[in-house]
């Protein structure tokens, strides 16, 4: 069984999106070994000057860079885009391989070097999310993805 | 203060869906008058024959159309990309206008009848999602549409 991680920045601060997410990895049991690895969130204040989010940005970039292992897929607004379909494609030519990890940038997005270290970087949307409600987003595309690679029905 | 509708497809069967929803409603309220109207949900067998499925698509829409009131904009996997911020100018546009409507088909999608009744039709993803998770989706981005059009703070 595939080992997949999901390295973000920070805590579900809300019940109701840990409850979603809770959901997810449950239903992801039967296709994958999940593991949720969160980061520390850099904590700044509103309207901090550009080099302190950089580097916020770089500390937290590094930190999911060093809890990654296998395949790593970077999410971000400036990724390729791409349908379930496609996504699904992407994690069963990875999940074939060995392990992977999805990483997930916090409120400061990522460096660029995390993205230069990637096997992939995919984008799901043109809109801004907040990153927690982001988080739901790709476990349910996660668990769509091995719905899909499995050939089981799943509901829109 | 413009009215709001969103009208959707079927209720939201678990808890966390309402509760996200409940907390983006609350937040909206500072902003417009919202009314989340649920249209009754075609209840087809799975492997239903694509006939049925598109009597089942056209009823929802008729529906649909029949509870929107403004503007109508259409959600849709076929409409135009767009930002956070160019959906703001969108929901600007129209709210300057008068009332708005949002329209959120269910598992069938919508019919091509009402989309030609859109002011606009938009997609925020190339991915499926579940269309209750999608409602969550839509409701965070009427909500940062406000909070930009306001010129607001509001975390990624």
């Amino acid at each position: 069984m595939t080992s997949i991680n999901i390295v973000c920045i920070g805590k579900l601060k809300e019940k109701y999106w840990r409850d979603a997410e809770a959901e997810y990895r449950k239903r992801l049991g039967a296709f994958c070994r999940l593991r949720i690895i969160e980061k520390k969130e850099s904590a700044l204040p509103g309207g901090a000057p550009a080099a302190l989010i950089e580097k916020a940005r770089d500390e937290e970039s590094r930190a999911i860079l060093e809890s990654s292992g296998g395949a790593l897929i970077v999410l971000s607004p400036d990724g390729d885009k791409m349908t379930s379909e496609a996504f699904a494609a992407l994690i069963k030519k990875y999940a074939d391989k060995g392990d992977m990890t999805f990483a997930v940038g916090g409120s400061y997005g990522l460096s660029d070097n995390i993205k230069e270290n990637a096997a992939a970087v995919v984008s799901f949307s043109d809109v801004t999310m907040p990153h927690q409600l982001f988080r739901i987003v790709l476990i349910e595309q996660v668990y769509r993805a091995f719905m899909i690679i499995n050939g089981r029905t799943y509901h829109k």
